[in-house]
């Protein structure tokens, strides 16, 4: 029997002509895919669903409560399909490795002597607001970009990023996952000293056909 | 004669395989390609060099002082490649909005009334650590991370990071073209009160069959 492998790929965040070369070839070579609600289902093979080559395993998080799948299974079936020596890939929406739980699914290869390896994605964080025309970086205007998951509320004691240094750091900051906390974060960094008139956009559906942009100031974004 | 148009395209960082697949597609049927040292030369169709479609245009600002070409010069060749009425492909090595100069790019071609076109490619700050098995996020070690280049010095005053700031953030922070300033920024995060036995990384060649990675702390890396 071949040894199995799990590939962590990543699809991209949303347009299907945005997953790389690599990750593509490795879907249309695998034995079996494992994805998710993040990922387009257009990159899956057409044939797949009608013959079973390759396997298909949904694993989104957003069928609703009863029907979750924990990050924990998705662990044990990874392991399950490689230790069958399948080649296994998962695919993953935006990159693995930001704000994906990639890192937890690496670890859990690892701690399994399973052999894997991680083929990263374009980010949303730098698509969308491409596609939207906006550079998240300009050598006179923004020296850095933060990309940040906003869904740990600021008004919240435990949270581990210190928004008030984000605020003072000079750069551009990408929210992750902002539609909740966008209010309490937008306040945050304004009562930290960033401009209320600073430009500011929200984007939702980025790099799918459907993308919508908003753009305001870091004030009146989130009314 | 039909409407010229500009594709900033990006290459990925090194590995061919991390080209988007519209980024290839685009090569593969473009008039001219418009490329730089940063872009892997293997994307480039095979028998472009002497059958000359596409037209291949390198305009690497490596090729020493006396051969280098302005960002004027090759925004000013975009312009009349696509008057030509040619499809044009600006190849960047990794992402165009990620510290490429890509939004002046951008700029040029929106002043020039020139229509353009952004496919994101994976910047190394992403794709450089993920082949290193160094997730750059982690849901228990890092909510954000803050992509930063490192060409300017933190020891000049004119620095519009504020590297102070950045220590404190709390996230990974991966620098862009450091191979000079390392020493200082590491010695300015530690005064801003970095753990000075962080974990930390330089990585040569990022995704190349040649990448070398050096693990140490932040108090060590620069030594």
């Amino acid at each position: 029997m071949t040894e199995g492998k799990v590939f962590l790929v990543g699809a991209g965040p949303g347009d299907p002509g945005l997953i790389t070369v690599r990750g593509k070839q490795l879907i249309d070579s695998a034995d079996a895919v494992v994805y998710d609600a993040l990922a387009n289902s257009a990159l899956l093979p057409p044939g797949a669903r009608t013959t079973g080559r390759p396997e298909l395993y949904y694993v989104g998080k957003r069928a609703g409560p009863k029907d979750s799948v924990t990050q924990e299974e998705i662990n044990a079936l990874l392991v399950k399909l490689a230790r069958e020596g399948k080649r296994v890939v998962r695919l993953k929406g935006g990159d693995p490795f930001m704000f994906g739980r990639g890192s937890e699914e690496a670890q859990a290869m690892n701690d399994a002597s399973i052999p894997f390896e991680v083929v990263p994605g374009i980010t949303a964080g730098i698509a969308a607001p491409a596609y939207a025309g906006i550079p998240v970086t300009h050598r006179a205007l923004a020296t850095s970009v933060t990309f940040v998951t906003a869904s740990e509320d600021p008004a919240k004691p435990s949270t581990q990023t210190n928004w008030t240094a984000l605020a003072k750091a000079g750069g551009t900051i990408v929210l992750y996952m902002g539609v909740k906390t966008l209010g309490s974060i937008a306040e945050t960094l304004i009562k930290a000293g960033m401009p209320p008139d600073i430009p500011a956009a929200t984007i939702q559906w980025g790099t799918h056909p459907k993308q919508r942009t908003v753009v305001a100031t870091l004030e009146t974004l989130a009314i």
